[in-house]
Order: structure tokens, then sequence, then C-alpha cells
């Protein structure tokens, strides 16, 4: 099954297109896990979140760094977590990797192979060498770095090459390098930029875009929704989902939250296929 | 003791700028070792590389890639390898990590703190952000691609903008990102390209230089070594010292690769400080 119906199907059972990111952070976990050693209580707290957040969101989004962070055993910690994900959910792993030959295969390798993710991030800067290894496997997808959310997104990626911003470059050279095995071939959108959202969105109408900046990072979901013109995507929140409350009612306050959000982001697609 | 210092020390010890890469393929591992489990049959063959190589080199570089494809097991192998990796040479982990705010400071944490690199690489493509969190460390340092030496390094790196090449761009931003702490900032420059290293190395004569592609991708020492003019480099190679023999002989034939180069990599500067 090619990663858009596997997409839709996941996106029509939690009626939405939220994905919850996981971001432990180690400094701003809630009171209740705030004594424990870091590795037990970073992996009780993603539990927590992902079966709270379950109904609501259809895809959960691990950040490599936070797990990578703790040591070699947060490798063990990610294991952990990756195996809680119902099997209903897509998992994005969030490492944009990016390198060239036998070493882009082995970042896919361990992404996909040995972690079973079902998407992951990868950054474009190498060219068109360091997606294509990417590319490789039908059902998976991933979504290369075009324009991203941070204000220094500027310094490079809306610099002006042959008549365009960098990015639509950069969109075009991802897509093209998966022209052959659609859905293979995403793209990373930042929510708080929906203008040339919308504008990648009529360039690329059938790829899958991840948006991550909703929530924490000041990105509106409505506005989103509607530069995306009903596309295949993933709006990712972490942090205002993660640390909704401080305080025991963490994962109460944190299903919440991805059922606030997950109302603004609806999925109008129906069923798969 | 700053970057800079270090690497003249590592480098006068070794009397060579050679950095050996080790990207440990399972496929192309040596007879003695290709039937025995893929965990142990790594660690052997790195061990047995670093060993052998030692003399030659000033310092080793991982890659990350090729570890974490093994599985989380991986980190468990790269631990063992960066823990027989002796006092006197400097560690560069290659991960090409690239990311924003705490999550940058994670990878910085992770790689320096928790792995103990004394340099990693960084990609550039999220700008300044995400340069800046691994350049809080005065003794380490972050090589940034500027310029890499696979072919499709064209798709971006050498585009126009505003007058000059991408490449030239980034290593500005990069550069400046770390003009308060000398030596942590450093730029990736494909020994593929010497005309532009030499260039890149009249613009920024002081920034230390991580240089792949010597050897198996083709790119020659005495250029590189030209086109440096004397500045702080160190000049990789992976697969040509790795994989030397595929017989039983494959360390004395990695150590012997590694003299080879090394005469053709002197280090000029003498004692540091």
């Amino acid at each position: 099954m090619d990663f858009l119906t596997r997409l839709s199907a996941a996106q029509a059972r939690a009626g939405s297109v939220l994905c919850v990111g996981l971001d432990p952070d180690p400094d701003r976990l809630p009171e209740p896990l705030r004594d424990r050693p870091a590795m037990e209580a970073v992996r009780d707290f993603c539990l927590a979140i992902t079966e709270a957040t379950a109904e609501a969101a259809c895809a959960f989004k691990p950040n490599l760094a936070f797990f990578e962070a703790l040591g070699p055993d947060g490798w063990d910690v990610l294991t952990d977590v990756l195996a809680a994900v119902p099997d209903t959910h897509l998992v994005v792993l969030d490492g944009k990797r990016g390198d060239i030959g036998t070493t882009a295969t082995c970042y896919a390798e361990a992404l996909f192979d040995r972690l079973d993710a079902d998407a992951c991030t990868v950054a474009p800067y190498m060219g068109r060498d360091a997606v294509v290894p990417f590319l490789q496997r039908p059902g998976r997808c991933a979504f290369v770095l075009a324009l991203t959310s941070n204000p220094s997104a500027a310094d490079l990626q809306l610099l002006e090459v042959g008549g365009e911003p960098l990015y639509r470059r950069v969109a075009r050279v991802a897509v093209e390098a998966g022209v052959d095995q659609p859905g293979t071939a995403g793209l990373v959108v930042g929510a708080t930029r929906p203008e040339q959202l919308s504008e990648l969105r009529q360039a690329h109408p059938g790829t899958p875009f991840l948006v991550p900046g909703v929530g924490a990072q000041g990105g509106s979901a409505d506005e989103v929704m509607e530069a995306n013109a009903g596309g295949p995507i993933l709006v990712n929140a972490s942090r205002s989902v993660l640390y909704a409350s401080p305080g025991r009612d963490f994962a109460e306050a944190a299903g919440q939250e991805a059922a606030r959000l997950a109302a603004l982001l609806p999925y109008r697609g129906g069923p798969p296929g």
C-alpha cells in the first residue's frame, strides 16, 4: 500500500490530520515525573502522552535529538516508545538526516528497516543524491525540508536563485526525485508561512506536506488548512500538547489540547481508496 | 584549550593532517570478519582499523549512519569504538545534524557531552539558528557543510545568490556565527573542488576545514594541500583506508595506506602554541 493511502487511512480513523510531536525535554517534564531517573521519566512521559493523544492524532513524530541527548540508552527508550504507538497510527522519525551514497542508504535502513518508521525528515543541502536513497520504499515517505518555520530560515531558504526563492528550487528537486514512486517524496513547510505554503501546494498538488509550527511556534491551524486547499498534509504540534500542564493532570491536559487542535485540523478526504 | 590548539597538538604528534573515516559497511568487511555477527564484526573491524592507523592519523571520523544502521545496539558499538581512540587523537562525529532551538541543543549535548566528540558536522539549511547551538563549547568545533564532494552538490550549493554561489554565503553565515569563539566554527569543503577550497581559504584564513573526498572519491591530496595554503585543516579518507585489502591482512594494509596518505598530507605547523 502506498504512503498516501496509508496516510488517508490513519487520518480517516482519527478524523484529523494532527500529528503529535514527541520532543521530551527532561527539564520540562511534569511534576510527578521530575524526580525519577531521566530514562524512565522520559519513557513514561512519552507513553502517557501517546496514549492520551492517540484518539485525536493520526501520527506521532518522535524528534530523534531528544532521545540521542539521553546517550546511547536513549535509543532503547525510543524503541519502547515506538512499540507503544498503535498500528493504526503513522510514525514520522524526525532526524533531518542528509548525506550521500551508502551513507544515506544507511540512514534509510536505520529509520525505515531497523526502527520501522513510516516516514522521516531529510535535509536537502547536498542535493538530489541526499534524497534519492530515502525514496526506495513505496509505502514510506521522506519529508524533505523546503521552508522551515524558524526565523533564520530566511538566511538561505528565501534567497533568490535564478528568479525564484531557494525553497522552491529545493521543493522541485525533491518532488522530481520521487516522481517514479508517488507519495515517497514529501515536503516540510512551516506553518508560520501560509502564503508560501499555498504557493507550494499549487505547484505540488499531490505531494504530502509535513507542517510543523502550529501551537507554540505561533502558526495558525485555520490559515494552514486554508492554504493547503485539501492536499495530503500532516500538521504537527509538539510543545503545546506535551507541556499543556506541568501537574499531575499532564496527560489529561495533553489529550484535551490534542482534541482541541484536531477539531481545527479536520480530515476531509473521506475513507481511503 | 581551544579547538585550534588541540588540533595542532594532535597533528604535531602524528606529523600529518590525516583523519581516518570510520564508515564500517557490513557488506564490505574483510574475509576474516565476514561470518561473525554484525555487531561484533563491525566493532572488531573498527578497533583493528583504529589501532593500525593511529600512528599515521591525527583524528578519526566515525560516520554515525553506519552505526545507526545496526539498530539501537549500534550505539553501544560506537561507544566501544570511541573508547578505543587514544587520547592523543581527535574524534569528529559525522552526523550532519541540523535543527533549531532546543532540538539543536539536544544534538550538541548528544555529540559533545554524551559521546564526548571533539568535533561534529552540521547541516546549514535551516540557517544561523541551526549552527549557533553547536558553537557554545570553546574546545570543540562544528564543521558546517559548505561545499561537498558529491556530484549533486551542484543542485543547490553552486547556485548563484546575490552575486555569489550559495556555498560562499553559507560559509560566511557559519563563520560569522562563531566569530566570538574562534575555532568553534569550521567548514566542510570537498577535496574534489580545490579551486573553490582555495577561494574559501582566502576568505576564511583561520577557520578549520574538514576536507573529505581524498582517495575513493578522487580528490588529490597534493591539490588540496596547495589550495589550503597552510590553514588549519583535517583531510579525511575513509574507504581507501578501510577497504585497502579484503583479506586477513586488512589491518596491515589499512595502516600502510594511512601511512602513504599521511606522507602526502604533512603537518607543517610546528608544535602548538
